[in-house]
C-alpha cells in the first residue's frame, strides 16, 4: 500500500463525527423506554468481548459512578459452558456486539433472559440475532465497517452505552445536553492526526508497550492496547493504574514505552499525573492522551483530549490513538485494514 | 545466591501442604456463621489486588458455578476515589489482602459496609485493619511469608475463599469432604519440582510469554502470569481463552511461548485442548499445566495437576508453576526472594 492511498481504516476513523451524531440522535429518544424496562431492576450486567468489552468496561464505571447502579462484566463461560442457574430478576443485562452475530454473546444474552433479566442489545446490525434476542435493541448508526480494526463501531457503542446508562440515572437526562457537543469534539480530535509523528517514531522503535489508565478512562486505555496489538501486531498490555503499581511496575525500564490515557478532570487525575512522573523516572518514554495541562507536562509526548466532561470524554478520546495506530501500522509496512489472522466477525465458543 | 542454598521462596512453597491443612481446619467450622451472615443476601462482591485478585477471580467463578450466586469483582476506584453511593443491601462483600493492611482494600471494604453490605475479610494477619473492618474475619494460617512473591499466602487465600463460597451454596457442605484431600494433593504437587527442567529452559530462551486459561482455572492462569512477571521480570500477559481467540491470537508465532492452565475435567476442557493444538500449529511452544491426558498430549511440555475436582483443583494447581518460576528466576541469575522494586506490603491508592 502506498502512503498516498488512504486506508479504509483512516476513512472510517474520519466518519466518526457523523456516525456519532446519527447514533445519538437515533438513541437518545429511547431513554424513556429503557427507563421503563429498568424499573425495579437495580443491577447492570454487561456481556461483550474484544473491543465491545472495552466499551462495556466504560459502561460499568459509568453505571456505578454516574447512575449509582452496581454493575459487573459477565464471565460468558458461566453462561455458555457452565450454564449456571442464577437469579437475575433484579438485573438489566446489556449484550454488546458490533455484528450482533457472535454466537457466544447471543447465547449469553439469552441465558440472562432465562435467568429473569431484562435485556438490551447494543449492535450495529439491525435484525441481527443479538438485536432479536433483546427486549430493546440499541442500533448504532456507524454504517458498514470494512476495516478489521473496529473504530466507528467502537465509538458509537460507547455512545449507545452512555445513552443507556444515563437513562438509569436517578435524575433523568443529566448527560442529555452534553451529548450534543460530542460530534464537534469528535471532529476536533481528527485534527490531531498531524501531531502523531513523534509518537509513531517512538513506538516503531520498541516491541515492549504497556498501556495504563484508571476509572472512567480505563476502557479507553484497554481499547488503545487492543487496537495497537491487533493492528500493529505488537504485544501490548493494558493495566489499571493500581494493578500496575501493585507488581508489574517492577519490569518498567527504558525499553518499555508506556501509553497513559487520562480524563480531563476527576478524582483519578492526580494519580495519573504521579504515575507519569514515576514511569519517566524509571526511564520509560511516556506517551499521554487527554488529561489536563499538568498531566501532559508530566509526559514525554502528549495529545490533548476533547472538551467534554470526564463522563463523556470516552465517546471520542480514542480517536487520537486510532490515528496513531493507523499511522504506525503503515510505517511498519503493515496493512491496517486487514491485520494477519483476524476476521471481521469473531466466533468464540 | 548459590544453587545449593534453598531460597526462602522454595521453603515457603514447600510449606503449603501444612499451611492448607491448618487453614482448612481452622476455617471450615466457620461455615455456619458465614451462612448466617449471608442470609437474604444473594450477591457476592470481591475486593482485591495483585495475587489476591487472582484468588478473587477464582472465587467469582466458584460463586456463580458452584453456589449459584451472581458475583463480581469491585473496581476499587469506584469506592475510594469516586465514592459512588450504591445500594449493597443484598450483597456480601469479601475483601482479600495477605497483609490486611493495604489501605485501598480496607477503605473499599468499609465503603461496602457503609453501602449496606455484609463484609468478610480474608487475610493472613489476625488483628489487621482489614480483619477489624469486617463482620467475619477468615484468617489464613500460612504463617509469616518472607519472600516477596506470594505463594503459601495465595493458596491459603484460595482455600479460604472456597470455604466461604461453599458456605453460600444451597446444599451446605458440598465440597466439605473433598477439603480433606487437599493437603495430600498439595504434597503430590511438590514432587513435580524435578520435572521442570525443560519448561525452565524453554522459558529462559524467550522474552515473550502469554498465559491462557478459562473458567474456574482462569484465576490460576493469571496468577502464573503475575508470578512469572514479578519474580522473573518478564512481561507476561494473562488472557482468557476467548479473549485470546478474539484478537491477540494474531500475534502468536514461534517467538511466543504459551502457558496453558486447565482443570482436570469440566466444560472448558475441550476448548483448552483445541487451543493447545491451534497454538502449536502456529509454532508456539505450548507448556501445559493440569488438564487430562488428551490436553497434555496436545501440549509440547506438560505437568499433570492434582487429583481433585475442577472446583477445588485451584487450591493446589498453582504449585507446579510456582516451582517453575522459582527455578527460572535462579537460572536467570535473579533472587526469587526479592525481585527488583517490590515491597511486601503494597500500598495502592
Amino acid at each position: 500500500m502506498s502512503d498516498t492511498t488512504q486506508t479504509q481504516m483512516l476513512r472510517e476513523i474520519a466518519e466518526q463525527p457523523a456516525a456519532l451524531e446519527r447514533t445519538l440522535k437515533s438513541l437518545v429518544p429511547l431513554q424513556s423506554e429503557i427507563r421503563l424496562l429498568a424499573r425495579n431492576r437495580g443491577r447492570v450486567l454487561l456481556i461483550a468481548r474484544g473491543s465491545s468489552d472495552n466499551a462495556a468496561i466504560y459502561a460499568r464505571y459509568l453505571a456505578e459512578v454516574h447512575a449509582g447502579v452496581p454493575a459487573s462484566l459477565a464471565a460468558p463461560s458461566v453462561a455458555t459452558l457452565y450454564r449456571a442457574e442464577l437469579d437475575l430478576a433484579d438485573t438489566i443485562t446489556i449484550g454488546v456486539s458490533q455484528s450482533g452475530s457472535t454466537a457466544e454473546i447471543v447465547e449469553a444474552l439469552a441465558w440472562a433472559k432465562a435467568c429473569g433479566s431484562a435485556t438490551i442489545a447494543v449492535t450495529n446490525v439491525e435484525g441481527s440475532p443479538l438485536a432479536g434476542a433483546a427486549d430493546i435493541a440499541l442500533i448504532t448508526q456507524a454504517g458498514q465497517e470494512l476495516a478489521v480494526p473496529a473504530t466507528k463501531t467502537y465509538t458509537t457503542q460507547v455512545a449507545a452505552l452512555a445513552v443507556a446508562v444515563d437513562a438509569l440515572s436517578p435524575e433523568r437526562g443529566r448527560l442529555d445536553r452534553e451529548f450534543g457537543l460530542v460530534p464537534e469534539q469528535a471532529e476536533a480530535m481528527l485534527s490531531t492526526a498531524e501531531a502523531m509523528g513523534e509518537m509513531v517514531t517512538t513506538l516503531s522503535r520498541t516491541s515492549e508497550v504497556l498501556a495504563s489508565g484508571r476509572g472512567i478512562a480505563f476502557g479507553t486505555t484497554l481499547e488503545v492496547a487492543l487496537k495497537l496489538e491487533e493492528t500493529c501486531l505488537r504485544p501490548v498490555r493494558g493495566l489499571s493504574y493500581a494493578d500496575l503499581k501493585h507488581g508489574p511496575i517492577a519490569i518498567v525500564d527504558h525499553e518499555l514505552v508506556t501509553l497513559l490515557v487520562a480524563g480531563p478532570e476527576g478524582p483519578t487525575l492526580p494519580g495519573m499525573i504521579d504515575l507519569a512522573a514515576t514511569l519517566r523516572s524509571k526511564g520509560s518514554p511516556v506517551l499521554g492522551f487527554g488529561g489536563n495541562a499538568e498531566f501532559r507536562a508530566a509526559c514525554d509526548l502528549s495529545v490533548a483530549g476533547p472538551e467534554l466532561s470526564e463522563k463523556l470524554a470516552p465517546l471520542v478520546s480514542i480517536i487520537p490513538p486510532q490515528l496513531m495506530v493507523e499511522q504506525l501500522a503503515r510505517s511498519l509496512g503493515l496493512d491496517p485494514d486487514a491485520p494477519r489472522g483476524l476476521r471481521k466477525v469473531t466466533q468464540t465458543d
